[in-house]
């Protein structure tokens, strides 16, 4: 059997917590026999949704944590001042080797700066990065970073690029995936200071595929694999990704509704204009990892549902069993 | 009669000049009594083009200009060198008062460098913006800058903030509009350094209706009126507008192409999907002022039509009679 998969999934972070969290991390272990997960959160309601399902009781554990990290505190207070929230207990097992991946749709922010403090980074990498999968026309693209570094530095998006590179390639099976930096042209000496500096850089570094820049347009049509970034910049890529998209078809929605035959036309087109829509949803792809840190954080959307938090549990073991962090190591060590 | 209003057009600039170019002039012509203009660019191609539409000769003069700025030309270079270019003939009419207005579908790099040094700025003015209107799910907002401010100060957004919202109060018609920093998220303390120097001078400019920051997910949902950022975020914004929609849409279509069902559902809901498709059209809006310049120059999207170059040419006239330049020094001056 393959390698055991030990992962801390926090029970309580999130929207749908803890129902939903707990549906998917029954469903994870349903799906494959080599995961093991402990759960953190308040114990007597983790048990109560946990007697709602089927499953070997043997690889579901329930650590009790008194306290959550709240959507609206402050990542660096919350994180100190909660040491037993479902959260920070959850990321000290990663640091203990008790766990070799914890996942939260908790507060981006703590997840983030426990990511860094209490996780801590991998020898050699200066700044961990978010790195979330965004669906293209070709299929996904891993964005770097979309996290915490929003005065990033020229050699931080180097690493970015390392690090992209080794996952796209080993999670996702993208061979040599193509790395570019964004930019507002395609040439050379277009681009802000950081991104003019950085541009040499990438082109020089050994062990990754560097395409040059793409501009925003491009990135929903496929045009990179790995896309490199401050996180102010990746912030907006994936956020206005998620508010066109909505727009647009709440506007499409709006439109079929305003007429007999577009009315009869819609619920023609209801199931094939469903499946799209889905293809292009952000949220099915598990979660997006905090590519650095020693062992795993993988941040889901606060939204997420069972499907999604059973996607970012799979994704954990492929990321554990694939050795990523050991490779990312031999990049930047 | 209203004041006249004299406008320089670029015929030679765009994908679709000068055919396109000169279409929409005469129907801008042929709309309102009140437009004079001059097209600049290789004469005897634009008589011929002229000669296939009705209009009242006096109202559009050409003046021969030998050279062109291609796309792929550098700005600075291609200003320098081309002074019988079709775009810098016409910027110079407005620096000399000829002409009120340029407009032009042609290398958007030069015509930012000659809106600066050809032009020249407002007085008090330190960098003019480009400010595309783009759309929301209520209307339009105004993006400033979208144009040659990648490494933007402080001072320079705030000014961005008081010429837009002269613009989109004076031009659009938003009473009041409301300004925000595109930020990363909602609350003061969030930002790259830029960002959080430049959040509390807004807060307290005088003159404008700053309600804080916007993420990009909002800027669709129509969360702001005026929306502040650096060039280089302001590219990707509208960069990924165009991309985001133009993938949705094709994957829609294709969508409704993989059966039967939907393809007679399709055909239904056509006139409904192609009139809101419009309407999240960036393109009709007739181009974008770069703010700031003394007299006005007006960036059209490479790909133009005659409806676009027509909405541009009356975007000026509008400019003109309100005293938009007159305003902004008001505020700046």
């Amino acid at each position: 059997m393959a390698e055991l998969v030990r992962i801390a999934v926090d029970a309580m972070g999130g929207d749908n917590a803890p129902g939903e969290i707990v549906k998917g991390a029954v469903e994870s272990v349903n799906s494959r026999g080599d995961i093991r997960l402990v759960l953190t959160g308040r114990e007597e309601l983790l048990r109560a949704e946990l007697g709602k399902y089927t499953y070997d009781a043997e690889r579901i554990d329930v650590v009790h944590c008194e306290e959550v990290i709240e959507t609206a505190e402050h990542p660096v207070m919350a994180i100190r001042a909660k040491k037993q929230s479902s959260m920070v207990v959850g990321m000290n097992m990663v640091k203990r080797g008790e766990a070799d991946a914890f996942v939260s749709a908790g507060n981006s922010g703590a997840l983030l700066v426990g990511g860094q403090v209490v996780v801590g980074r991998i020898k050699g990498v200066e700044r961990p990065a978010m790195a979330p999968l965004i669906p293209t026309e070709k299929g996904v693209a891993l964005l770097v970073d979309a996290g915490g570094n929003v005065d990033a530095r020229p050699s931080h998006l180097v690493q970015f690029a390392q690090m992209g590179s080794v996952y796209m390639e080993n999670v996702v099976g993208v061979e040599h995936p193509r790395v570019a930096i964004l930019n507002i042209g395609a040439e050379e000496e277009k681009g802000n200071a950081l991104v003019k500096e950085t541009y040499p850089l990438l082109r020089e570094c050994p062990g990754i595929h560097f395409t040059g820049s793409i501009e925003a347009r491009e990135i929903p049509h496929g045009g990179a694999d790995v896309i490199v970034c401050d996180a102010f910049a990746g912030n907006i890529v994936l956020k206005l990704y998620e508010g066109v998209a909505s727009t647009l078809i709440s506007k499409v929605k709006e439109g079929l509704m305003s007429s007999l035959r577009s009315k009869i036309g819609a619920l023609l087109i209801k199931p094939a204009l469903k499946k799209t829509l889905k293809e292009f949803d952000a949220s099915q792809y598990g979660g997006a990892p905090l590519l650095g840190c020693r062992g795993l954080v993988v941040k889901m959307h606060g939204s997420s549902t069972a499907v999604e938090v059973k996607n970012a549990i799979l994704q954990c073991v492929l990321f554990k069993q694939q050795g990523i962090n050991e490779k990312i190591m031999e990049h930047i060590g």
